[in-house]
């Protein structure tokens, strides 16, 4: 693996949104063209990803008519069947037309719920028909202002209704579809609900069919409320919910950049990426960034292979961490311990002996906890001089 | 209620540590006298307050012995009769000792964990002596600073583990506590495990008996990270999880400064204060924070006071904004449209209906939303200029 | 003053692109109509306004050949004559267009440095025909994600480069402006250089001619890297350098929101508010921001007049703060000290005395700073219970 | 250079107060046992430091009389001669005792004023005996949380009155020093006044002799701001003000965390690195920082090597994106444009020229900007893996 060529095998993606996007912001103008999505496939295949992702609205424009969108998807299920490419994953855009100026699903309008769900109905079936396992939900506009125009209570009914309906819906229809919410604390919304992972987490305990509702954790989103990344994907692990994954590079406290995978933060994104590999994470790794505005289309596609090319080395070096001897003899000793006395779960007798054992305080104070010298020892083996 | 005298009925509680503390900070000595917690309690019943909480060592100091204990217990008791306040909550500290240097239910020493839950089953026996009805878990040491220490999901397990045993616990011994979960992203450590309220709800879904386990979301906390307490606190209350609140006031993005509540942030406190009316929130509302630094010993009851009265006149103003019928008007102009043609649940026939439902999507573009309106009438609310 | 109309002698003023903000943001399309500048001028006027503020481009479209420049002007001349607007402030649009992608004065490309000199050159005749005083300069461009690619002093010396000759030329052109450098950290450059208004202070001191040139700080760019904004324009006034203001809402540690003004930190805003009015600030109180993407276009004059309203309410709340005597007793026996020993300048004698000076150390420490009742009697005012 | 030995060479220094370091924070009491300041020294000459830096107070402690601090000293200055050891910096402590509660310098009370002023002269005084060449002033304390309190005007005429009399002091004594001043924008105070390396720049052209006064800015200090400390660096040195720098580690947006230095951020320190070795930087790099709470005393000298090695790797690194002849083919095209037209100053007929030059807006907008190339190839080289 030492050559650091990606391979379908890695299942590494990306949406056409990612590699297709022109360089607009807030600020300035596009300063890149229009792609045609088939393009797209054809050189991600040829970088060796594993498939693309799409809001309905990037492959079908938004109120093209019946034929359009035959002939558009049938050009792309060729165009897929030729370069071997897949669509893991799908999802809809709820954000852009103005309609959804202060929400999709949580629109106090009860009719801009009603055409959210018709337009998510039917971008599902878009999905299907390409056979993506996944559903993403991005509440971009799921979010507020002005506090006092709703009961804050409203929107997460709201929310939880259409996000019950269309699993009612999609499990009719036999889709099979994963449900991933992928949360955002802000922008374009003032503060979005559901703002973090874990609020994602904790949302889905309160949905009619939960067990095929999990979470699709974007690093730049969780870095921008300056959490840790590591942290909110173990407890999705941990709650069996890490269900599709988007990585990208993103600086804290700031808007959101979607820069290259590992542009940012090596040593969280070692973290992240050893985390993945020790847990055998099978879903997609998706890259949801674009290149920089400076870049032309030729540097779009340096910056889609540099994302798979530093996951690739982060994973070999995950590999050289779990090898390292003197590193897995500083980890060995850190956690060396074992379980606990209560690990095995509540007893009285247990409560009773844990309530009277003595402790020798003062030993377990001053045990070694040598941290300095295991993150100097990554750190060395990140910068490649171990 | 135009005076805005604080009253027990209105259940306002202060920790002991608050009010006692004596104004260290990371870069300086203490510039206040040790307070006795008796003093304490005799001050915040002559200012209104309904109770105070603590944890085990603010009201028995740390390795104190059995008969020290009890002569402090008594006399506290003695103290509380007298002045009629109450312990409503109770705590554990498992962070000020070095024993905990690297977190309590979640250091990698199986002994520490045990002593940890050793130090909470006894904090728990004195706060049901006290009547406490909720017990509060802070993990200001559960966190990371290395995270190629451990394997992240190991500390989530051994966190359940602990919390599943001290709930069995204390059911057992019949104390009746409601649990409630106090999150922070970050400080002490570099990043705490459940960062946010989101998280706390999130993990609460993995536990044994979830039924009585909540959280204790603290302002000052969830604003560190930038978040929108209001609707970290919606998502409490649509989950059924609001046992317990910290007020205070906090700046994002920066060290926990718990200040005096409603220092900061007026409209998002305001928006608080009407969320927690409008549902009649019934819990303890505990100001979790401290005078400055600058404070000598009265200003601390300025401080005490002001908690308070900022609270009582936010409520006045949350009572006059559901009375304006100006904003009413507007409030219903935004929210008139009642249920979505989805609200009765899945059907076929349902779903039928929607999907091919037409809609105007000029119009429902157009639809007028005064929110800068509607915002700025909130402003000249909150000014007193209306 | 108590009926909080703006008048043309308080001098507020808007920018054409803020109440003319169609709506657009990162993520959608506009949701309001191009607006005619000379309708926003009439609008503004009637509202009590005393000017608006350009971009070249926000006047006269990118790209507009002679003719139509000189029907633009003149209508618009006609329009500000009619309505008895000023233009006070002018500016240069370097950031729409691609060609700026990489910066405009800081493009490493000299003849792009060369056409943004160009530009400012034409939009200075331009704001020089409006009769503008003050001339900004915001950098939106001048910045950088890839630190590698430049050697971080060259745009320091670019930028510099370009000042100098501008400032040259509108001084031999007998413009007479005062030059305002307008800060910002981030967005939409990763980092922008001159990130503060500390930043833009110390650069100036590097100018060929510093005496003309000062700052335009703005309330939204400084809070979003989280600093007092009311510290930095006590520092710009200090060092007498405050030529403009752009006065607008924000949360700490997002995205540029440009709110209305008062929108958020209301405490903060009154401080502001209360500096300017002590100091007999006399330049333009400019509002910097734009309504809400959810506003239509009635909307956006609602948002224009909360952001006068709120400033002449907090003005108002000024003059009964410095009028109330419990508050300035407070205030009295916080700085009742006078001049120290050394204010009169150094001589071996003042240094000899102070260094054998003896100080009671305990007695200095415990002066009372009974700030916390100040503060509380600050936020009575503001929520009008005083 | 490749067995990354440090050298006293290298210049590498630490304060006494890091290695130092009990492990004290807001929330628990120390780890670790006090340090010796004679063997804090013989152990970093050993790893092969330059020097240590004291404030007045880590060497000698508050209150000592004469004779003992006359036995602290010649003892010190044994132990410095026997290790080799310099003393490049000192400074003094204006922030641990309480009576620094609201300010040392920009206290209201002129008494502490001026024994803030006469603290200083004293550590002057012990700054030079021991040959400091840089005297640091870090204003911990000068900030507010209640900016009702003072004219906000006042706090920075006081800071100036004492900067101007303690340089005249150091001046006249012939001390020699160069004067750095140390921002930070929070943190013990709720907003410290000159919060960036911007604000400390343009102060220092405020002051009576700004030619000796210079700044020390601080890694963590300006990223708890979110601010590019590369850019702030760049824009030091530009102004020939970098007189000293610490360096150390820091997340954004969140208290001040002081770890090892490279700890965070491999790429920004990667540029800082080579900013500073590119420029030559001669002055001490001094690492502010301190080891985790949970080390012990050795794994804090793993955490001082740490710093001392990672720093050398980076400047390896440096040297190779030097060498790197791909890389430079890349640097040079994105820089090879030479100077501008207006580079070499203002005139009319320069002004005349520019004006009516014609630009090809197409051919300079579609120049390529391989910047993400560029990014990926410092990541490789970062990585180890070219």
């Amino acid at each position: 693996m030492s050559d650091y060529t990606p391979k379908p095998e890695h299942r590494f993606t990306f949406g056409l949104w990612t590699v297709g996007n022109p360089g607009r912001d807030p600020f300035g103008e596009p300063t890149r063209a229009v792609v045609d999505p088939n393009d797209s496939v054809r050189k991600l295949a040829e970088l060796g990803a594993y498939g693309v992702n799409f809001h309905d609205d990037d492959l079908v424009p938004f109120g093209s008519d019946a034929a359009t969108r035959e002939n558009i998807v049938s050009q792309f299920k060729k165009t897929l069947d030729e370069s071997g490419m897949k669509v893991p994953m799908a999802t809809t855009n709820l954000f852009t037309q103005p309609i959804f100026k202060d929400g999709a699903f949580t629109s106090s309008d009860p009719k801009v719920r009603s055409y959210a769900v018709q337009k998510t109905m039917r971008a599902m079936d878009l999905g299907a028909e390409f056979g993506a396992e996944t559903y993403v939900f991005w509440g971009g506009r799921e979010g507020s202002e002005v506090d006092g125009a709703k009961n804050p209570l409203e929107p997460l009914k709201w929310f939880r209704e259409a996000l019950n309906f269309l699993n009612a819906y999609q499990m009719e229809q036999g889709y099979g579809f994963k449900i991933a919410l992928e949360p955002k604390p802000n922008e374009p919304r003032g503060d979005i609900y559901l703002g973090t992972t874990g609020h994602a987490l904790g949302f889905i305990a309160t949905l009619d069919h939960p067990e095929n509702v999990g979470v699709n954790p974007e690093f730049a989103h969780d870095t921008m409320a300056g959490l840790n990344f590591v942290h909110n994907i173990a407890q999705a692990i941990d709650a069996g919910k890490l269900f599709h994954i988007d990585l990208n590079g993103q600086k804290p406290g700031r808007f959101d950049q979607d820069l290259r995978f590992g542009a940012e933060d090596l040593k969280g994104n070692f973290y992240l990426v050893k985390l993945l590999e020790d847990n055998n994470y099978a879903g997609p790794k998706h890259f949801d960034a674009h290149a920089l505005r400076t870049s032309d289309a030729d540097d779009v596609w340096n910056f889609a292979r540099g994302c798979m090319r530093t996951y690739l080395v982060l994973a070999e070096k995950a590999r050289q961490f779990n090898a390292d001897s003197e590193i897995q003899a500083i980890v060995s000793e850190l956690n060396g311990g074992g379980a606990s006395a209560f690990a095995g779960g509540y007893s009285k007798d247990s409560a009773e002996a844990i309530k009277n054992q003595s402790f020798d305080v003062g030993a377990l104070t001053s045990r070694s906890l040598p941290y300095e010298k295991l993150d100097q020892l990554v750190i060395d083996l990140l910068l490649g001089v171990r």
